[in-house]
């Protein structure tokens, strides 16, 4: 139907984003070809089997050829070494872009690998889901959700009209910001969250583990069985979180180090004020910052009920009644 | 069709607990009166709109008169001022029961102030909504959820019975614990979770207050619009639980504060010990930890699809395609 947006395009690195990337440009008609590339055998195996891709290479150097379009959806701490790989294969004109979770890194680990004439145009597509693998991949994933770009000033504008559009087309809105304002407000909306969810996962997986080794000291430990039979409770809502692909978090956690740190040094500031107040009794201070962050709670339900995200649970201000009749989302929450 | 379980049933404490109890026993024909108690006026008017008690009084030692089921569902911290006004007119024979998520209290707060003959028998309906207030209420709250009681050695057993099928009548499975061990378990699996998830709201919403205060310092702070457009990330999924009401937790933590406080400290050391790896750039730590949890994650997604609780997003075993065709549940997690 549409003029194709790209002439080919090559997806490096071929996991949940990736392959969704690939089977949604396809499914939109936005590029007349598919090249894709992993280091893995079992994943280039995989996508071949799906067939979501014209072509499926190792060397990122050769997968690139001819390429108008680069996107690099490896973690992020591969980046660079993708890029030094690729660089010199780039041809002249061509977008490069990627789908990372932290954005200052992109100009410093990619920027110095490109060639003369390549326009460098970091993504991030606020999307995913808890699951790993090209399997995990579906074209949809990115409705709805939004796409931050970060280039540097000075960019080519046609060039980041052209990915822009790219990302409306798979059905995202389009932001642009710069990159360190970015990795901090990813920091506290993302980042800081799965690594509490992280933390509280493994502090209960613990509790089991003191059983076997006390056991005989004390009988009252609490199980693991227990832990999950009643998770409904609110632990439950931080496990999916957890279950996002831990090389992934490993490589954000790393590669956003000062944002993080900082936004988790306010945290437990606050964590701790709050354990104060339990342990001296004061329930106005809890029931004051029980109260206070009502605001911020309700937009975020209401953003959601606006339709700017897929929400995976009835909105604040839905009744039962309406929310059971609610369209079920194509996809869990974005994980990243 | 079948035999009332109840003659005559008085919930004190008409707010999202036990309107959806009430709804509940008057759906499924467990009893043949059922009385409403609450000490707010508004509350006792939309109850009374809403034509789900057959009475509604103000008084609670009035309110028991007569009544073979009395349940307490205020906010826990009411439990002992609500006992000792109606101690005195409770019949004898009388099962005395409450909904709150704290257990140990139960025996203490209430247990002196009943007459001879009347059963004390704590339950603990592991559902729930962020939503408050009798409106909120809903008669299938229960179903597919966990109720736990931890009534004490040498309580009549015909009562706990009695009281069981009563739960297991509105679709619960019924679960017997101490009321000790109730409350450690309880502590990692619900109450600790929600505090994190009340401070990081708190944190994030703080943000934009240091924007209004230093913006001519410095002009690149997070501002609250951006948290919640971007809450897609992982920040809602904390939200939701973090909505929940904030008497009612503020009682949870003045209750439980020792097994509170125990859980809250090995949580904070496990986050410790994660930011020392974050700063030191100790990959190996972060990718272990991440790695380790999988089986409790596995385990809790994969409850969730077995059908013990209701759930709201796709379990991870899940196909989106699959998952599109899941049933939208009724109510979201339990929020307590």
């Amino acid at each position: 139907m549409s003029e194709p947006l790209f002439h080919r395009v090559t997806v490096i690195g071929l996991g949940l984003i990736g392959s969704s990337l690939m089977q949604a440009v396809r499914r939109h008609d936005l590029v007349t070809e598919i090249i894709g590339c992993d280091s893995s055998e079992a994943v280039r195996e995989m996508v071949e089997t799906m067939g979501i891709a014209d072509r499926v290479e190792a060397d990122p150097a050769r997968a690139v050829q001819g390429a108008d379009l680069i996107v690099l959806a490896t973690p992020v701490g591969a980046f660079g070494a993708v890029a030094r790989q690729m660089g010199s294969t780039i041809a002249a004109g061509a977008i490069v872009t990627d789908v990372g979770s932290v954005k200052q890194l992109v100009a410093t680990a990619v920027g110095p690998h490109l060639p003369e004439g390549a326009h460098l145009v970091p993504s991030h597509p606020v999307a995913g889901t808890e699951h790993s693998g090209p399997e995990a991949g579906f074209p949809e994933l990115f409705q709805n959700r939004w796409c931050i770009l970060t280039p540097a000033a000075g960019v080519d504008a046609k060039a980041v009209a052209r990915l822009s559009e790219l990302w409306r087309r798979v059905g995202s809105d389009v932001e642009l910001m710069e990159p360190t304002h970015h990795d901090k407000v990813l920091a506290i909306t993302s980042h800081l969250p799965h690594l509490i969810a992280y933390t509280i996962v493994a502090t209960a997986a613990d509790l089991e583990g003191q059983l076997t080794a006390e056991a005989r000291e004390e009988a009252d430990r609490v199980t693991t069985a227990e832990v999950i039979k009643y998770s409904a409770g609110g632990f439950r809502d931080f496990t999916r979180i957890a279950a996002s692909d831990p090389v992934m978090w490993r490589d954000v956690f790393l590669h956003n180090k000062e944002a993080v740190l900082e936004m988790l040094g306010r945290f437990t500031e606050d964590l701790t004020a709050l354990q104060r107040a339990i342990r001296w009794g004061e329930g106005d201070t809890l029931h004051e910052l029980f109260t206070r962050t009502r605001t911020l709670r309700r937009g975020v339900l209401d953003a959601r009920q606006a339709g700017s995200f897929a929400a995976t649970e009835p909105s604040a201000s839905e009744s039962p009644a309406e929310s059971a009749a609610a369209p079920v989302p194509k996809s869990p929450d974005a994980a990243r």
